[in-house]
């Protein structure tokens, strides 16, 4: 069965984000003040063929933790959902 | 009220993504060959001093169109919850 999982990988809370203050400033500088604490992280979506939703969340869970996510500095979330 | 605003930027279905690409070729190098059709965006998380949670919507909506999102290559989808 075909599977889609899509994957948050957001810097840990602990970490300061640069890319995330940089715009953060930017949007206050466009007037958009009442936003705070930007913080920006990446979003995958993967095409997954297993024969359970659980195998599917594992797979995914072995691609963040194989390439996707740096665990010293990034958590990572997985939702599958069928596709 | 605060509230916090969940982003995906992604890049259009119609596009190439050569980074989604290459991390598809590299999972497969990795043993990870169910895996097809990966696509790469940012997530980005925004914490919003709005009166409703439509209008932290709004501002969320207006800080992707000016700032976070290029509309001709990227689509982009939020969802708010209260913080």
């Amino acid at each position: 069965m075909k599977y889609i999982a899509h994957i948050n990988v957001m810097p840990h809370k602990e970490l300061l984000d640069p890319q995330g203050k940089a715009v953060n400033n930017s949007l206050h500088n466009l007037g958009l003040s009442q936003i705070q604490d930007v913080r920006i992280g990446k979003h995958i979506t993967l095409n997954i063929e297993a024969g359970t939703k659980e195998a599917a969340a594992q797979l995914a869970e072995d691609a963040c933790k194989k390439l996707l996510a740096n665990q010293v500095m990034e958590a990572f979330e997985v939702s599958v959902i069928e596709g």
